[in-house]
Order: structure tokens, then C-alpha cells, then sequence
């Protein structure tokens, strides 16, 4: 599957916490100490089947990314 | 100022492309090969002021991060 | 701290509701009677200490603003 | 129709910037100085026939907001 | 009310999941076997007072949607 | 791959509009008359090598699904 999203970073996911409706998964990007944080229904956490210690790439939409100057 | 986001990466811009309306830029993550691309209007882009070699905080809020198993 | 988002209004916070995973925020836009509302994972609202009566800006990037006539 | 975004605030139009595919466009929020930006498609802006001076309702999904402390 | 998202599609209400703070409403493509999920916060899911059964029009803004390729 | 989007529908490629930055997709969701719009950058248009009639898979995160009553 070839996707159109400008970022894609692989990452292992190191937290995961469920609610009733929205999931929160957190991963660190391979080769760093970066953690990056995904917020999903349970259903697809579910359908994804992740687990702690799971390879997965991270995306997201150029559009969806906010530059800031610190 | 303090935000909200989950996820705050820093990075170094290394490329520009202006539009009329939108412009893209693309970043590199500091200490790593990853790049990240950002895409916002070029009012802006030019608010900013950002030009190649700047430093950035790369910002994404948890609900626009998708995840997916390679 | 600088970001490139288009809109970004000075309110204060007026209500908080937590769950497991995500809260809601609502704040007052200052001099107006419009509310805006905010949702985060609770690790935002948490780090970013919130309660009412807090003053913050909103932001919201131009892309994901929908204008509709009435 | 009736819409499931948390925010929803009157504006009225007061600048239209075209490119070839995305269009920008600013809002005056009603009774107040604040301006709001909207990037959408060229094709939803000739869609909505907007023009400056027409009122329209500015709407943005709640986990698209992001709030910041000063 | 005229708005302006490129998608809106007829659908008809399947399933609606509530949490605390957020809800997921599942809904089929009007003609179709397709399912589309929309999560919102309670509070919009009350405002708009879904229930199974109920015809609604599925919104999204063309810069949220990804192509890929099978 | 696979994602952890909840919308993902097989449609085929019917338009495409580019501009310098930004490029617009049109496609006809597979045995519907439903047609769907993304938008993404030029880069993306151009890695995904997407032309007329080529089959693609509309994802969408629940997030960015608004659903209204007509």
C-alpha cells in the first residue's frame, strides 16, 4: 500500500492506554529518544492489534503539522 | 507559551516551496536522517520568517497522527 | 514561542470535562459571548495545568476551518 | 442543516486570496476585531460563491483546535 | 446552510458509541454497502440528537482525506 | 500496511487538478455515482504516480468526518 501523506516515520510503540471510545498510543521514533503520541478509536487499536514493543510508522498529513519558532 | 500538543519534535528547515496561496516546508529532525514537511499558508510562511537553517519545533496534535503497520 | 497557525484569539478557560483518555475545554473568547471549544488527551490538559478562569489563545490551523453559509 | 462542530461563531468576509488550487480567506468575527482564516479548495470558494462583505458561520471540529498559554 | 467541504455524502446511522467525553457514530453510504465513522464529542452527538436510523450527510474537508494505493 | 484509519473506501481516480504546492484529486467512489475530493502536496501526487482510472482507497481518519442533519 503506497500512501500520499508527506511524513512517515517508523517508531516503536512503547504506551498504550484505552478508553471507552478513543485510544491513545504512544511510540518512539527508531534511533532516537523522540516519543510521538497517535490518539485512535479503540476499534482500530483493535483492528491494528498493537502491543508494546510493535514496529509501526508513524504518518501524518503535511497539512496537519504546525512549525513553531521556539 | 505553553501548548497542547502531543507531539513536539525539533528539527532544522532545509527546504522551502512557495505557492500563491500555500507553501511547503520540509525539516529535518534534529540528530536524525527523518525529514517532516509542513504545509501552511504563506502568510505564514513569511510571519515566520523562516528560511533554510532555521531551527523549528515541529508540532502535531495526537488526532492527526495515523498509524499503520508496515 | 512563534507559530505559523492563521488563527489564534485570546480566551479564558470556562469549563473542563475529563474522561480516561480525552478532555473537552471551553473557553470565552475575551470580550465576546462566543465559546470555543477544545478537545485534548488528558496528558495535554494535565501538562498544561488547566483550570477555569485561565487565560490562553486559541489556535486553529486555516485548513481546518470551514466557513458555511447560513 | 445542523451540524455536529463545537464551534460555529458569525463572521463576516473581509479579504479573498485565489490560487490556482487552494483558496484563502479572512473573516471578521461579528462585533469584534478578531480575524479568522480559512484555506479551502478554489472549487468550494467558487461553490459558495463567497465575496467580501457576505456573512457566513466560521466552524472548526473541537480536536482541531489547540490551545496555548501565553 | 451552504458550506464548504468537497465531500458530503447521504448516510444513514448504524451505530453510535458513547464515552464520557467523546462518541462514535458509524453510518452506510445511502445505496451502498460502505461504512463511514465519524467521532465528535457527546456534547455534539446530543445537540444533534442521532439516533440509529436517522439520515445525516457525512463532511469531511478535502485536505483530510489520503489517497492510497492498494 | 495496514492502518488505523476507520474510513477506508475503494474508489478510482476521475480528475486532477495541480498547482505549484498543492494538488487536487477527484475520485468516484466504485459502484456509486459519490464522488470524493483530497487534496495533498504536488510531491505527494507526483510519489504516488496517480493518473485517471487508477484505483485508490480513500482513507480518512473518524476525527475528520463532520456528519450533519440535511
Amino acid at each position: 500500500m503506497k500512501h500520499g501523506a508527506r511524513n512517515d516515520i517508523p517508531a516503536e510503540v512503547v504506551a498504550i492506554k484505552r478508553g471507552s471510545v478513543m485510544a491513545q498510543v504512544e511510540a518512539q521514533i527508531v534511533g532516537t529518544e523522540y516519543r510521538v503520541t497517535s490518539v485512535m478509536t479503540v476499534d482500530s487499536l483493535d483492528e491494528l492489534g498493537l502491543k508494546e514493543g510493535d514496529r509501526v510508522h508513524v504518518l501524518a498529513k503535511a497539512v496537519n503539522v504546525l512549525l513553531v519558532r521556539p
